[in-house]
């Protein structure tokens, strides 16, 4: 369910549907996420949602895979059930192994952690991680 | 600066010495950064945090480097200003190019935007995301 | 559900039959929702939440319908499910149309991604910004 | 300061002035803030960023100046400094008066409190407020 | 500073003056720190959030250092620079002692982790905790 | 539920039992909760997990029940539901009354209040609090 519910691609104006139609063929599947279904009442935040996520969880740099980690580390930081559940069923199909799974959760459980430490301690930045870091080649 | 400021080397005791020789050690490097002086004062939980970072960030199922971002990627998520600043001097260090750097942020961004547009339209979760998943091998 | 349970009108001591005489009286309405039936149990919690509640949300230099759209922001951003479906609902009532709900969870999104890219980009404040900003007549 | 510093207008390559010259132009402005300058660095994210927020900032169903509102509650909500200091003097300059500054602060406190009774309390979503809604026209 | 500055007491209003006479008599002491100063603002809200403030912190069922012990925790939970700062030198005013301190930080951590580890394993409650709990008397 | 389903102990592996009959001991309980049934399936983990909590939750310079009421508030402040259906489950098992919950979660909305007023007004911390604050004996 959602706010106010799923636009099925057969209710879909065009659109909605075409945004459906580049979803499935980029992600080569005839399944379209609630997620999706819930925004399309909002053709234009589907439109640029999609068309964003698409450009950002391509390969590049980093490989789709290690998004999908980062992706998790962020929606288990901000405890969103709905986040954690696809992109984890995501990042499996992505070839996530078990043993990733595990050392994942227990990297977020520790800098979540740390951070708390660093936070209540009222810990000073270090002068040699300050901004500007000298730019990699 | 910190809660009760910092601890250096030479006025460590044995047990505090020992943790940072390990850090040094491991980390083949000369300097101990703020946080470790900080917690210092609790020479239990330093010991236990240094040695559970280091199992938990060694070599395994995921490279050094990912976990790195992933620990930046909670901490920009926690808003942890000396968390992000570290890591992030870490991630480069260890071999993060700017093109990765790049990325990671757009991805944390998106991230954190879908986990909020998820949650506003009260999206439910879809059946097939549903846990439990099957395990991989 | 909730962890003591609800406290039905028929069931209130005089304290907190006062409470949600006034609730029903200041909406219009003869529903008492489940937040204030749960935290009936502290009699004075009930009491002071209310009136803050009451005196915070009625019309002043920002209309009431402007404030449960903060509200929900505030809720989206805290992942509070209740909240934003009371809030929502509420917001609905008080003459939110679809156009001003998708607009409202389009900005919630765009903030919470450029919050997270500025924290992560490590942006230091436009000295222009810095308070105190001089007050407006 | 930002992890790589800023680039300014003159150092900016064609891509990237285009999108300050847009920036200067929508806002009627000769100055470029330091979120833009920060992650110019990676002109797609500061194309698509602005491009996005361009749009969604506009006027519509709401108004820009209950749009700012909206950005400073979620930002106040992530404690994100840099968003608070440059969103608030945004709003002040779009006609934000003492007394709206003061009611969108107090609506955040009293929602960041009441979200966390409802949490504390464990209170279950009300039938009535569950969705679906019925969308109203 | 503040986004408005300081009222001190010799600029306030009576209400104001009011509030901080009652602030120093209430603390035993002839300072008024930055929060009250920065909300004095907005008389209406530096009056209502000083008498709750004081209703709660009051020794009751806990003691006022086990409250502060709490407020910290959610303190840095928030990431509060303020309130950290604040709270943590009331609270050693109030008897607070090294060894408490980081036990307090301990646990803050500690839970963190755990808060993410639960949420990232996606761990459903046991039927055992659901509430309502029995009201213990 | 959880990501991978529950370990059971006639399933577990002689070390996951280990730790699991650890638990049960030092609990006085035959009950294993979902938590650690659900990170079993990483036994490094559970093991280094509970160590660490039963080091931390330990009597100490604070006692039990007010570490469970701490969890108890970073966990509301996290909005974690399994953690706060847990630990306040097991708070009132720790003697923890009615009224002592009453007053921890006023306390717990109350700090969540003024941690967003402080950052909605810039408020900048007084010097006197800033740390390094001298160590009490």
């Amino acid at each position: 369910m959602s706010t106010f519910g799923f636009i099925e691609y057969n209710d879909a104006n065009p659109q909605v549907k075409a945004v459906y139609d580049d979803i499935m063929a980029t992600r080569k599947t005839d399944y379209i996420n609630n997620f999706w279904k819930a925004i399309a009442h909002d053709p234009a935040l589907l439109k640029r949602t999609w068309e964003s996520l698409k450009a950002i969880m391509a390969p590049g740099a980093l490989d789709p895979l290690t998004k999908e980690l980062i992706y998790i580390a962020v929606s288990v930081t901000n405890n969103c059930g709905y986040c954690i559940a696809s992109h984890t069923a995501s990042a499996f199909a992505k070839g996530m192994t078990a043993a990733m799974f595990q050392e994942l959760q227990a990297v977020i459980g520790m800098a979540n952690e740390t951070n708390k430490l660093v936070t209540g301690y009222q810990v000073a930045i270090d002068s040699r991680f300050q901004p500007p870091l000298e730019l990699p080649k």
